[in-house]
């Protein structure tokens, strides 16, 4: 299969904050915003792969900024690496102000999916090609985090962890 | 204040996958699963704190088992560390077989809330006291997560976050 | 068949009230309520017969409280007595404090269920036999209720609806 | 206050049955149903009151008919009989059959609002005055059902319940 | 096939504006109207014809009343015009104030429905023949409405639409 | 106030067709679409003009194209041309063929956005200069449309729409 490019699966999903989406604080609720940000980084995912594809794992989210009833929020998710049958898709959340027109990010997150058949077995995916600095900073970091999530499921001995385990050398 | 326990804020939500929340493959879709998690794991660290409580962060979570349409899911939620003002929620979810009522473990996930004041402030939390031995590993394992999360968000040089490195020596 | 107990049903749905589900008093919808029961009922239906289950009919509900936008609150439902196909599922509402932590009760009500094949046909459920006081009251009682019910269907003469009659004797 | 009649109440709710409101079986689940109808009920009872409503309780409704994915139904709700401040909201359901547009009963229902002020305090309401038989049928077994859901509520003694007694008399 | 009527297939959808239906001024936002009104309109193309319809367009609809949160909105529809296996549904839309119980109009809008087959396939639909005046006007003006349609999309050559050119003649 | 150009204003919201969006030939319910499109123009409407706005109205929507479930569906929304406070937004949506991964236009609409102050009273908007063929010719169809919409709302006499009657000249 021929590589791709993170532009070829970048994906766009700019919506309002809805009534209906926000907590007592009046912001958007976590869950929704990780609902929002799943079928984003899914097509995404589909349009790297072309095949079906299942959320496998969302690795660390972190929630700096409060998004409150009303925000324009932008989800913007292309691969960052493509493995065997398995995409690690790298998610930025930016949320607009209204008067002052200016889009400051409110989140970073990364979620894995996996490319199956239609009886749900694993398929290969073409492998990713970065371009730019940050596609190839993420490139990087995406074996990393890898290697982490194997070692945390007891897949992987830390030992051999390479990567991971350069981070922590003395 | 008084220390709490985890059966304190432990949270039970049973209930149906709806067809409006299936993907192609008649699975739950990973997304719908977020955002249910996020409302257990929310009463939980309410119920702990007493207190108004924003999701702060979501730590790795894998999908290991698809959950078909009509499944009885039960998504359990419970403290599993406090710090000051943030507190570590551990979630278990299981899924039911009709006929034979058996249930089976499909996910875990761990999800970090923060308890805030009127004005989205900070405010600070019991300590949490774990009593079974499960209870007791999770609690010890939370530092070591809270640590990887300050180290990946470059708050926390490695070589200070002792009790990850152990993981690593040779 | 063999018996079943109350407890193999049991069923916990702890969830938030989200802004999507407030009246124009703030307060949760009854419908809403009606709709969350139902789910948590039918879920206790199938626990205990493990076949496909309908809403038969809604018994006489109360809305003797009013629970605001963002309560926590927590519908339990345990079958209550089972006949020949159906099942009367007994079910609890309880809203939750936040700031005391106290749990009171806001709803009962009693919703009957039909185990059913795939193709609608009702089908035989097992006996339920009832453990503590309360289940053994609800159990009593739930005879009165079918009574009444058939009366106000016009399958039952009154006068042969013996328990119900009771009642009203001098 | 003047009289109205149960005309000046009558709601008519005609939609179609959505994927996402059906159970395994692939018919409108109960629990949907009963948020409709308490949707239409409290119209009625607020096109009577001109005041804000709140559901009180739900009398006994029976599923008698399972209405399949893709059915028009028509909800038709109107003021059965008024109380102090209470009143009785009598329901209709009606499906249709789409290639003979034959129009069958698929259930009733009985829904009690009450009208209130901004704080919540019940308020007065006028009364009704029944114009057809049928209205005047249903006005009149509007009584016995208040006398019953005082009974079962422990509020009324049985011997003292007139109407209904004489349903059980030799 | 024979004619019919428009209060054939006249459906009545009143309904409550919800919270989570809401834009930042309060009001029933465009887009939901638009999808309440598609759903109406459907089941009157569907009561005329009996087979399933499916959107065709929407001709141009205007906002001319803001629909405060809490309203009860009725929205009329009925088959305006039927041309070979299209139907043009003329939709009328009422709020009500609930202290005065006054009805003013909020909207018009006009939908084209096609009935299909099983296949997606065109399949031809009965006449339409109109009774009262306002039937009668709207009756005729479906006919300039979709010559003006045709023309827009290139189909039509403006000097060929006679009832629409006689609007612009000297 | 400055011109802004389409760019500016330029919109894409790109997501999945959800198993709860379908109707009975499981394809996007025309309505679902109306909403989308309307929340994707709001968000260009405001991008322009930084204000509150609301829907004005709907020209003729087409739906040419069926879009079945668990489509890519992209909605690109700008606005076309720029009145005193009203905006046209134009309306691009296009679906994507998950295995070619080709795109294809499904639709067309044409909304007109109004820009208000907190009390809902119109303020104006900067104008609009128009930089491709495309958005120059877009620009200049606008107009006739605006003539259009006020010939058929009877505010502006058939002879005086200069822009329309050039059309239908001989």
């Amino acid at each position: 299969m021929n590589s791709k490019y993170p532009k070829d699966s970048r994906t766009t999903l700019t919506d309002l904050v809805l009534p209906s989406e926000t907590n007592p604080l009046n912001n958007l609720f976590g869950g929704e915003l990780l609902a929002r940000m799943d079928r984003a980084a899914s097509i995404a995912a589909r349009r790297h792969s072309r095949r079906i594809v299942v959320t496998a794992s969302v690795n660390h989210v972190a929630f700096n900024k409060a998004i409150p009833l009303g925000s324009v929020v932008t989800v913007e998710a292309a691969v960052s690496r493509a493995f065997k049958s398995s995409m690690e898709i790298f998610i930025d959340v930016w949320v607009e102000d209204r008067e002052s027109g200016l889009r400051s990010k409110a989140n970073e997150a990364i979620y894995t999916f996996v490319a199956v058949d239609e009886t749900g077995a694993p398929v290969p995916v073409p492998p990713l090609e970065p371009e730019t600095d940050l596609e190839k900073d993420r490139f990087a970091a995406a074996l990393r985090r890898k290697q982490l999530s194997l070692v945390l499921a007891g897949k992987l001995k830390p030992n051999d962890a390479t990567e991971l385990k350069a981070l922590f050398k003395d």
